[in-house]
């Protein structure tokens, strides 16, 4: 059903993502070639460039979209005759999954730092047991699909099987929303530099990726709008319920009961034990072990994952 | 006006920050006595132990309430006919004003580290560079706030003058809303196996305090209720803003302008150049200090202090 050793991989958009894909897949033994507007970094690295998108399309059997969200659908149609799977590594999966008309399209996201960017920052073990979600929807091949997933285990990294709007859903939740609070949280420094003086710890760590620049998190939390609105609802009930028990006659009675739930998710927060799994090459099974926190590490003969060990399903 | 190098100093309370005080106090050559319903700890390691709060008041010319709030009032009592000064250590400064009757009572609180407790991890270099705000109200004696300046300066720590009602403000903006922001973050994970499992950095600093016991958070928060509430307010409006924007046509630039502000506000946080400047021994223009970030290091013959180079007054 697959047979990673001797991929022959072209990857298209040589930044961070992309440049570290094409030194990761060739120190695997992995056949690459890459394309970029201007991909003489990579050249110069020793990397084998082409000069166009259909150069670096002639032998390749997987084709690796590693360009913004926005350049997307354009770059994708330049795909449309392209008989390889392909893939992509943007960080939200639905707009991704409408965005790219090729039949053989599988969603993928990396979760892997981008603090830096370009191919100068590109690293070989940028993927080293990162999360790299993988989608499977009812169009997906499941053969393709394996194949990219042997690929991307390959290199080291854990395969989520999710749905693209799973994966929005998710990203929301633990990076988007969490961008917005930030933010918030650093607005309310505004003309109070004795605040500024006493802030510390909490503070620092709860205002942290407000630093991002605007039109990053704008564009990371408007390219996934629904999601990332629908979770900040949920944070401003809770918020609001918190503000109400600030308001009763015993607030400190109040509010305890409301913090305890989610402190405990904290506390459980990353999980630390994990079960090896066994899984059967179906989709149905595959997304269920992603919805269950796990990922696959090894594709086989079987298919091997593991699965977090404490139950999240609630209280 | 102060002469800090023979003060001698009871702390009621051994805890963290009583231990730690009592050791401080000591290593800077302070005459010290401690109290404490346990004392046996302190009195182990070789610091002079009264077996009542008025022995241990005996000789003392200032006394330091190092216990919780919700013991404040009692143990402030006990100290009715005591002729010294009277400060405290806890973290909500309105409600400690309102519990200690005693007419020499100047409040205080030192910003120092709290995730430890008891005698046994008492540190003496707990304070050192740390922001210890004094409470500097109307019906203040000049002369005793010196007198504790001079005190907390020769630990090492930066004292920040300000009112109980600035104190309580600027901590709801940089601890207790923070704490509930953190909590709010965490109940995301509720029944989200596959979130949890994708979750990084952004959530990971995000929930951080999220792990704090939910009691401890709920006495914070709830024993400052009203600023907490009303800074609370203020996020809530932001994310509701935020939410709005994610509803627009374009998400993307309707949500960029509302983040560039507070991104620019944590991008100048901490401040990083400081003026030194010489302060009148006067109400008006220590608290001017304190509301533009500054603070005193020394207490001499004339004042001293530092204070942000960074405008903060608005855009």
């Amino acid at each position: 059903m697959c047979e990673s050793a001797d991929v022959n991989v072209t990857v298209l958009g040589l930044g961070l993502i992309g440049g570290s894909l094409l030194r990761a897949l060739a120190a695997r033994g992995h056949r690459v070639t890459g394309y970029d507007v201007d991909g003489s970094a990579a050249a110069a690295a020793g990397f084998p460039v082409a000069g166009t998108i259909p150069a670096a399309l002639a032998d390749a059997s997987v084709a690796v979209l590693a360009v913004p969200l926005p350049a997307l659908a354009g770059v994708g149609a330049e795909l449309a005759g392209f008989p390889g799977i392909v893939t992509d590594v943007t960080s939200v999966k639905g707009p991704a999954r409408a965005a790219v008309a090729h039949p053989r399209f599988v969603g993928g996201h990396p979760m892997a730092g981008t603090e830096s960017s370009g191919f100068a920052a590109s690293d070989p073990h940028l993927f080293d047991g990162c999360a790299w979600v993988l989608c499977l929807e009812p169009e997906t091949d499941l053969d393709d699909w394996l194949t990219l997933a042997g690929l991307i285990t390959s290199l080291g990294a854990r395969v989520v099987p999710a749905t693209a709007a799973e994966h929005d859903q998710a990203v929301a939740r633990i990076s988007h929303v969490p961008h917005l609070l930030a933010t918030a949280l650093s607005g309310l420094l505004e003309g109070q530099a004795q605040a500024a003086t006493l802030a510390a710890g909490s503070f620092r760590d709860g205002t942290r990726v407000a630093a991002t620049r605007a039109e990053l998190i704008a564009a990371m939390c408007g390219g996934n709008a629904g999601p990332t609105a629908e979770n900040l609802s949920t944070v401003i009930g809770a918020l609001s319920a918190y503000r109400d028990a600030l308001g009763a006659e015993d607030p400190i009675a109040a509010l305890t009961p409301l913090l305890e739930r989610p402190g405990l998710l904290r506390r459980e927060w990353p999980a630390t034990t994990f079960s090896t799994v066994e899984v059967e090459p179906d989709p149905a099974a595959l997304l269920a072990l992603g919805r269950a926190g796990g990922w696959l590490t090894e594709i086989g003969p079987v298919l091997v994952g593991k699965r977090p060990e404490t139950d999240r399903s609630g209280s």
